[in-house]
């Protein structure tokens, strides 16, 4: 930590800008690139110290370097009785994808929402403590989200204010028992049906995680390219899409909910979601239980892992993606409006549609994965163009956007207008207070 | 709005302090009192507008005016299916409790943890909405606390850096069904064994709840006053607390406890939660439930009332309170020891203990309020020298500080010292870049 308060001194005495990155591995949103090509990478990877995990309480303490693979092996190897939310996939690092808003299906699948405690260096290197980490004596670091005074641990989620070298982060307690019930839809046309019974599962309480309703493509493209269904330009065709979903038994749409808690209400639960399941046309699904005790499979909770990245071998060997995420009402008709706009839009580019929603309380997130062939100059054109629309459209139909890759954060920006651009101006008077000499991540909020 | 910031400005212009305050009833904590004698107060009460209350997403959007008894009947009156989270005192603004971190036991009962989307004025004018509200034509301001960027609704959190003109809510959706426990423990030694018993059910996810477990004190000062048990100085004394007890019908400890969902797992619930107080010494309780269309009770949701404010009255005309509030690790031990430890430092001072243990997820919240004589100067005088020590104790013991008077918020901030007093630092440049003139509510963080 010294280290790094070091060169971030030296980056103000000779005014050279610093990209921090915990392991480089935002997928889909930037990666390892730095926005302006004059900024040297700090590179956290190699602060890698799992510092604390505590069972009761259910949470760690952890740098920047720590991966979700890490942290998943440490708690088997300690055979701690913790879930990790796990994301796509399983390389990041855990401060990384927390402090730019990954999600998982998981009940703990809203990341940034976890985060009980920061340190950080400031961009003139002021090293500081939030929450109640800056009480020297305090055992409540990550047992306590509210502090006295304001807390500002969010500030520091997809900012360019402060280099965060330890968080703590709450983990799910492994629970007596849980349920998996993979489900297929045979519709495209059915996803609004589908919405609305879960959703009305999640208000009655049956269901606590966010289930990820995703289109056949994000199974298919894992285990086979776009190349063995059709050949030539363009979107996949009806006919190709019909032979893929009989061939590899997939629904148009595939969703996996689980039931966690006593072995009884786990019954209960899974009771009440058979019977609204069984009112869905064309859904068939599959249950497989999981006790205490017994050995668990990826069925149960998440297992990270790198294969996720795979996808974008659906174009080949030049495969590349970026990822379009946007908050939709949890309304049936509205997801089913907006899933079929999207399709149109990205067949319109020659495109398929890799898509999840992540049913959650109050909205439904969704993220399309937008998969082009990086050697393809027209398509890369195609891409950059249709991205700079959807941006568009989708703040005038209303929708909330919560991610976008570096290349489109000032486009996002500038949808965010009200009162003549007054949280833009917040963040610049943020920017100038924390970091006055301009060093840390120069253009990544779109602004500075 | 625009005459909440033309005020700012002028006071801006003439160097004229402002105390923004909702409805002024931050009991225990302050008040309507302005900090400096010499500031305007610019009392929001009139701005009382309920905006907008939506069901199937159960939220609310209101102005700092509304108080929770104005709320709850809206909803009753309107015969809606959402529960107000109710604090202590009911006369109460919604927003001014949120930002000042009001508690109750419900599962929406950490207020500060619902707030989704602000419309605020900065220190010099400048009117902002954080969230999804910086979108013009964003449907999403109140159902997505995840914007893009920072999220900047937690610093405006007991902080002076602005005054908040609108804000997004959270409500808690009806239940189908519920039961509420009422439990009665005999013994104060046996709080360990319950918090022990309670912490388990709630990491079996039996109990959402933060049940408070509440000195007998609690109860007891709303229908009687000291004087009724007692004469002469002293805290309550041996005999004058058998008396009470045994004339009252009240546990040393009491507890309720509320269940929610569908009738089925509510009584699964209930039948896990009677298996483990059965475990409990001195332990009785009663229990009622109640199901989707038959009449409520206070008994099974929070209703809000000003009736709390009265336990003042357990000292007289003249007694008042300031509020003393911990977190402390969720152990039984450790709650024992606090307790033992705060009678005893209440006692040697002449004072009895209110108090009550928020049973949380990862922590549990002790809020202990110190009745007084305030005609009393040597009273006044003994509290005020206990208080600034128990900050210093708990902050050696390890404990977080959440609330304070005014009066301690230096005395506090001195214990937040990491880094050379850094996040007091990290505070004041905030404070110098949104209200540049330091108008808003000066000294209210203990610094600036």
């Amino acid at each position: 930590v010294a280290d790094v308060q070091e060169i971030i001194r030296a980056a103000n005495r000779f005014a050279v800008p610093l990209w921090p990155i915990s392991r480089g591995e935002n997928l889909g949103y930037g990666g390892a690139r730095s926005f302006r090509d004059a900024s040297l990478i700090l590179d956290l990877s190699r602060l890698n110290r799992i510092i604390e995990v505590n069972v009761p309480d259910a949470f760690c303490l952890v740098e920047p370097g720590v991966s979700f693979l890490q942290m998943f092996d440490y708690l088997e190897r300690h055979d701690l009785p913790l879930w990790l939310s796990v994301p796509g996939y399983g390389a990041g690092s855990i401060i990384g994808n927390a402090l730019e808003r990954g999600v998982s299906s998981s009940p703990y699948g809203d990341h940034a929402a976890q985060i009980c405690g920061l340190e950080l260096i400031l961009g003139d290197g002021e090293l500081v403590r939030t929450g109640m980490g800056a009480m020297p004596h305090s055992g409540m670091w990550q047992r306590q989200q509210a502090t006295i005074g304001p807390r500002y641990d969010e500030i520091f989620l997809q900012s360019n204010y402060g280099v965060v070298t330890k968080m703590g982060l709450w983990l799910m307690r492994a629970p007596e028992a849980s349920a998996a019930i993979e489900i297929e839809i045979a519709e495209r046309d059915s996803l609004g049906a589908v919405i609305e019974c879960l959703a009305a599962l999640k208000r009655l309480g049956v269901i606590q995680d966010s289930p990820a309703i995703a289109s056949y493509l994000t199974s298919a493209a894992l285990c086979s390219a776009k190349s063995d269904w059709m050949t030539g330009k363009g979107a996949l065709d009806q006919n190709a899409e019909t032979l893929l979903l009989r061939t590899l038994g997939l629904g148009w749409w595939n969703v996996k909910v689980r039931l966690y808690g006593l072995p009884d209400m786990v019954s209960l639960c899974l009771r009440q979601v058979e019977q609204e399941l069984a009112r869905l046309p064309g859904c068939s699904f599959h249950i497989s239980r999981w006790q205490k005790g017994a050995p668990i499979s990826s069925a149960h909770r998440g297992v990270p892992s790198i294969d996720g990245a795979g996808n974008v071998r659906w174009l080949g060997e030049n495969g590349a993606h970026i990822d379009f995420s946007v908050a939709i009402p949890v309304s049936g008709a509205e997801a089913l409006k907006h899933a079929r706009w999207m399709i149109r839009e990205l067949a319109a580019c020659g495109l398929d549609y890799h898509s999840a929603f992540y049913l959650r309380d109050r909205h439904i997130l969704n993220v399309v994965q937008l998969i082009f062939d990086q050697a393809d100059e027209e398509m890369c054109q195609t891409v950059d163009v249709l991205y700079r629309r959807l941006i568009n459209d989708v703040a005038m139909r209303g929708y909330g956007i919560n991610r976008s890759p570096l290349d489109y954060r000032a486009d996002v920006a500038a949808t965010f207008s009200f009162g003549g651009n007054a949280i833009g101006n917040l963040a610049q008077r943020l920017k100038r207070a924390l970091d006055p000499g301009s060093i840390l991540s120069p253009g990544k909020d779109g602004l500075s």
